[in-house]
């Protein structure tokens, strides 16, 4: 079975982009001829909730599944539809899967060793039911995670990336503004606190590096920080970074470029309002109706994959 | 509308119990019996694992509803078993509602300002629906919440708490072997990091207090760490301690009382496992067999409320 970092790598490498598409649908998102289809269709509001994300997510990975190597969706919006939107992520993972995309499952889940065995069973792993044995259940490729239980917390998912070939990624220094409130704050030794578990995610992911020389445990530091970006690049050289905050967040093709490595891999840039409302936007508004949202969409993917490869070729 | 700081003083004084029994329903902890109704009357495994939930956790909140306050299901055990697990975790907190008892969804969520927004109107806000309007979805009482990303991925919370009689309980000291990894560092001001994230809990609280003198913004402190328990309820004199590790995780009734104020309120003791899998334990097998699994939880939760109520007298 391959490692998750080699399938990152040859993914990224194939289509040579390294972005993923982050997938939170909020309904009001979509646009309104999905929406009112779905209305039609459902015995309920939930259950439209549900129809309308999933096909609006569907139509999203049909336009970009042949350049973008992953999608990344978002739980919080899921979750807040209710079992049937569960039922949309569940979806949006299998399409991914038909589709060929990697899967992030962007949940930032975190408890004691039991109980993260059983988010890591829910996520990467497998389940035991009466009647079926072991089964896979939302089956992503990877998850983000958050590290403040320390590694107790971590290591039964690195027990399911060892035993099916997947990833996750550690929150280290994140995109938004109150972020260095907790991780900006310096220690005693010296390092503040995101650096210190920088150094957790490198001994976390010392022994599963795949071939292409990155981990299977990789961390998400945001584009909006570029100097720590940049720092975090050379404290973790075999980590994958997920970088989220390009696009509507702010930050910059040069800003995320300072996450990848020499060998121009290592890091992975996720846009979602961007990509998914593209059609709203100034650069494609003009040019694509509502009704071609998913052209938008892949116009902006095209857009986003150019300017981070030259930034990357820039640097 | 009550703040949800008084709803919990209030249902602790009714009942004299400040305990919550948490609901992590593992289908091997679920009697045998149960199941193989369960496998009989469902479609599927995943929908046979979710009645074997849903069933399992009637009868112990039937069993228990008149002398325990709250539950707390912890979210990774229904995402374990998929969209039909959260269909259980659905069913069990209306069920509880039905029954009088507060629900603490532990679900441990952290993200972005944005995403917090949308995780908060899951468990504790609204959702806004084609055709519906705004309408509650999971509607627990508090959520857990990891405080790692600062203010902005709290303050959509306090929204909602003050909006909907809510609360929640951010992650302090937890109660896992290796939260010392993290949490008990030194900071350069001389605090430990489990200090600073208690100081913090003291601002975002401060505005949300209740008649009863205490926060609907809370802490976990667990009970393996009696010393930092004992410390923290003096570091945060108006803020509830949800306490973990009690019974199975080690926790005894001397180290929890020392999470209580000076008037016997203040915090909440979770036990999951001894009480759920009362049946099993040493002290009620004899006496209760596998179908009398809800009464052997009853004993124990009685057994367990006059074991720290009687430790908090004698402190």
């Amino acid at each position: 079975m391959m490692n998750f970092s080699d399938k990152l790598a040859k993914a990224i490498r194939e289509k040579n982009n390294p972005t993923v598409m982050g997938l939170d649908p909020k309904l009001e998102y979509i646009p309104g001829h999905i929406r009112e289809q779905a209305v039609k269709v459902s015995r309920n509001p939930f259950q439209a909730a549900a129809e309308s994300i999933a096909a609006f997510n569907f139509a999203l990975m049909d336009a970009v599944a042949d350049i973008v190597p992953a999608v990344k969706p978002q739980l919080a919006y899921y979750e807040l539809y209710g079992t049937e939107g569960l039922r949309a992520f569940d979806l949006t993972c299998r399409y991914a899967r038909e589709k060929g995309l990697l899967v992030i499952a962007d949940g930032k889940r975190n408890d004691i060793g039991s109980t993260a065995e059983a988010y890591s069973g829910a996520f990467l792993g497998r389940t035991v039911l009466d009647g079926a044995g072991e089964v896979p259940v939302f089956d992503a490729d990877a998850l983000t995670v958050n590290g403040y239980l320390g590694e107790d917390g971590i290591k039964p998912f690195l027990k399911d990336c060892d035993k099916h070939g997947k990833g996750i990624f550690v929150l280290v220094k994140t995109s938004n503004p109150s972020s260095g409130q907790l991780q900006d704050l310096m220690l005693s030794d010296g390092r503040a606190i995101y650096e210190m578990m920088g150094d957790l995610v490198n001994d976390w992911g010392a022994s599963h590096n795949g071939i292409c020389g990155y981990s299977s445990v990789g961390a998400v530091v945001g584009a909006t920080y570029p100097r720590q970006l940049e720092e975090m690049r050379r404290r973790m050289p075999h980590t994958w970074i997920l970088v989220p905050g390009y696009g509507a967040q702010g930050g910059k093709a040069d800003d995320v470029a300072k996450a990848f490595g020499a060998d121009g891999l290592g890091a992975i840039v996720n846009a979602s309002r961007s990509l998914m409302c593209a059609w709203q936007q100034d650069a494609w508004k003009t040019s694509h109706r509502e009704t071609e949202f998913a052209e938008a969409t892949r116009a902006e993917a095209i857009r986003m994959r150019n300017d981070i490869n030259e930034a990357i070729r820039r640097k």
